[in-house]
């Protein structure tokens, strides 16, 4: 964004959302909520659901004044601005005090919505509805000692190359044949480029997915598009007739990041997936002629410590996460300053990678989210992490053919199974009891443990 | 846009159209307009610009019904959708049901709006307040006759091709360079690239431009950022403090291209120009190394009747928009039919330049603007050659020094004249006042034509 234009996007977003604040606040909107609740109807039907989260989110938002509402948005407005730049210099100082603002307000949010045990635990509300940070705390805890020992017993391995260039182009139609394969209704979506990958809804039918590519390794834009597909699976397969209702919306995050690292990792980046594909990807980049699909398997499944969280295999990627976890919980609950934030990172990075984090660009600056104000966010990757491993085991279980069908290319049954056990369900049930619906038990995080010691220990 | 997203779209876009025209036209917004009206204010200062192109819009706005805006706003979302297919497939047919209905809702607005000779007029209103078809016509019809005559006697050369790679990368430095060198301020705007160059504004001090690139050739970009910053500099020029009220906004799109085509024509397709240009260009293009100013002028100046008036010269283009404006007319007075469009179309390309249209995708179908209901908004193109002229005419007058300076790579005084000329104004005059401030006297098609004759017949 130009320089100059900030303060005034920053005093229009505050208006906007102060403004959709009062009005979804107002106390005829409680009232019609009210009397929507004096009707008698069926649990878990969509008119129930509906009434349900509104009601939730309603007795959320009413405990902000609008005033704090306004103010945080346009802190987080300057912010990303201030950290976009301090991120560029690698320079903590210039983003500290918008951090440490942000903090506060975020904490007198924290305490207007109330909670049972930690500050931690309203925000992390507002990402996944249900979870507990004392939960959260012990399957983290368990990750974070399996993760480590794991990656110590994983062989180092020279860094592979694949070699030659990848014309755009091509990534291009590939990409978008792996897509229409996996099941994306591109009459209700597109793909284009963009400087981050993401997905997003411009509406009902209306899906945008976005890639970037890297003209000497095709697997990179691949595996953003396979990520982004997952999300996209999840949203095209929402109840459209419900769109704009809760009914009709995504559960949270740690279930929408289940669908993308399925997706990506258990589908993507298993062995079967190279021998549909392999021979594919031959036809638009002919220097694989010389490469196996075992070659293929390696190239995608290395393993190393490295310090930036978005380029991370999937072995070290939950350690990221429970860095991040673990210094948001001490800043909020006011065990360490804020200015102390690059030393804690630092020191914790080295405990759990064993690598000495060169500059803040590469360490607590390389996130956007906290920029954003968005203090409990990151701990739904690792939970989508999880929920995909749990869940692609419960799959596995009820279809035995899974993994010969995705070496034949055909994903029809494991994408019905996902919309039948997760996207048609909307916002019907919490998280935890849509886990327990679709695998028989609440996240675990044995299953996903496990999926890592046989994929990168036991190598299959 | 996903096919299956286009319905919810129209719905969306016709709802906030119809909100918006709801707003603006409720009776005690013009209560307010009157008592405004009530104070003794000076004429021409920004209090007495706003009030009184308050009062044209709200009378404007006044006279159609929410339900027609609506309809209006409806039918041209999915004519759009309908045209980028039918133009794809060269399907007139496809297009035909689209194009009937928004003349329709056209001819209906007009008669609303009311005119005072012909429908015609009342469209042309929203584009350029104050100017009249039966002005145009004159202006035109000289026009014509002067640029079918120019045609006749240029000499046709063989296609030049400038020959090698020119890095994308590459062309967007230099660029960036030569956009801040006429004065487009990067910290109040921005270039990106996109299907169709374009200029818009996403606030005060947000002023965003888009080009497109060929690697075949570096000047097509060029020309495309000169002309959109051109458009860019009038928008960063307007009063700032006075964004979001009429005194802050351009008054029209025949003063709004007039900046487009003096930079990207007058300043950028000179001599001058590539004097000092094309010493940099080489620094970042070695292939140019053997290229002459003199060659590089003639490569951007080939003169060549075509089909598509976006790839047109600056001899043709006109009589691309004479096509258009005469064809327009016709239709919405009912002179001919829908059906009829391509067989006139094609018999009126044919006696305007000679050539046989091979389909109607490079016929009649080739513009966007129809799909938009943009009846009366070509003409403006022509008036900004118009305009062009005659402003670049008249500084050139005041300052001996003009051609010497952009030689030099100097651009301030010329951008100090525009800005005090036209930019700065806002919409404190309408655009005959404005150009008769400006130059002397109102639009007149003779600069033109004289520009174009000793340019291309006298060569100098």
């Amino acid at each position: 964004m130009p320089p100059s234009a900030i303060d005034f996007r920053a005093a229009q977003l505050a208006y906007f959302r102060g403004q959709s604040h009062r009005l979804f606040t107002a106390p005829e909107v409680g009232g019609w909520i009210a009397e929507c609740e004096q009707q008698q109807v069926e649990r878990e039907t969509r008119e129930a659901v509906n009434v349900r989260e509104w009601r939730r989110a309603y007795d959320r938002a009413t405990k902000l004044s609008p005033e704090l509402v306004e103010e945080f948005e346009r802190t987080t407005s300057i912010a990303w601005d201030a950290w976009v730049r301090a991120r560029k210099a690698s320079d903590f100082a210039a983003f500290k005090p918008h951090l440490a603002k942000l903090l506060e307000l975020s904490l007198q949010m924290a305490e207007a919505w109330g909670y049972a045990e930690k500050p931690y635990d309203a925000l992390l509300e507002g990402y996944e509805p249900g979870a507990r940070t004392v939960d959260l705390q012990k399957v983290f805890d368990a990750l974070r000692g399996q993760s480590v020992g794991l990656l110590s017993r994983i062989e180092r391995k020279p860094r592979s190359e694949l070699g030659g260039i990848f014309p755009i182009a091509a990534q291009q139609v590939f990409n978008k044949e792996v897509a229409q394969r996996i099941g994306f209704d591109f009459n209700a979506g597109r793909i284009d480029a963009a400087a981050h990958p993401f997905c997003t809804g411009l509406g009902p039918q209306d899906c945008r997915l976005t890639t970037r590519y890297d003209e000497k390794d095709f697997t990179d834009s691949l595996y953003s598009v396979l990520h982004e597909c997952g999300h996209g699976l999840y949203d095209q397969g929402l109840p459209q007739e419900d769109h704009g209702t809760p009914m009709g919306s995504a559960v949270s995050l740690g279930i929408h990041e289940s669908q993308s690292r399925l997706w990506e990792n258990h589908v993507g980046r298993s062995r079967e997936f190279w021998e549909y594909w392999l021979p594919v990807a031959r036809k638009y980049f002919p220097q694989l002629a010389g490469k196996s699909g075992e070659e293929l398997y390696a190239h995608v499944n290395q393993v190393r410590p490295s310090f930036i969280r978005v380029e991370s295999d999937e072995v070290t990627y939950d350690l990221h996460i429970i860095l991040r976890f673990e210094l948001e919980q001490k800043l909020l609950h006011g065990e360490i300053a804020v200015e102390d934030v690059p030393s804690v990172w630092n020191s914790t990075f080295k405990e759990l990678f064993g690598l000495d984090v060169p500059d803040d660009a590469h360490g607590c600056l390389q996130d956007i989210h906290w920029s954003h104000g968005s203090f409990g966010y990151f701990p739904t990757y690792t939970l989508g992490n999880l929920n995909a491993s749990q869940l692609f085991h419960r799959i596995e279980t009820e279809q035995p053919t899974l993994r010969r069908s995705i070496a034949a290319g055909e994903y029809g049954a494991l994408l019905a199974s996902l919309r039948e056990k997760i996207h048609r369900h909307g916002h019907r049930y919490l998280p935890p009891q849509l886990m327990e619906k679709a695998t028989g038990e609440p996240t675990r995080a044995d299953y996903h443990a496990k999926y890592l010691e046989k994929k990168f220990v036991k190598g299959r």
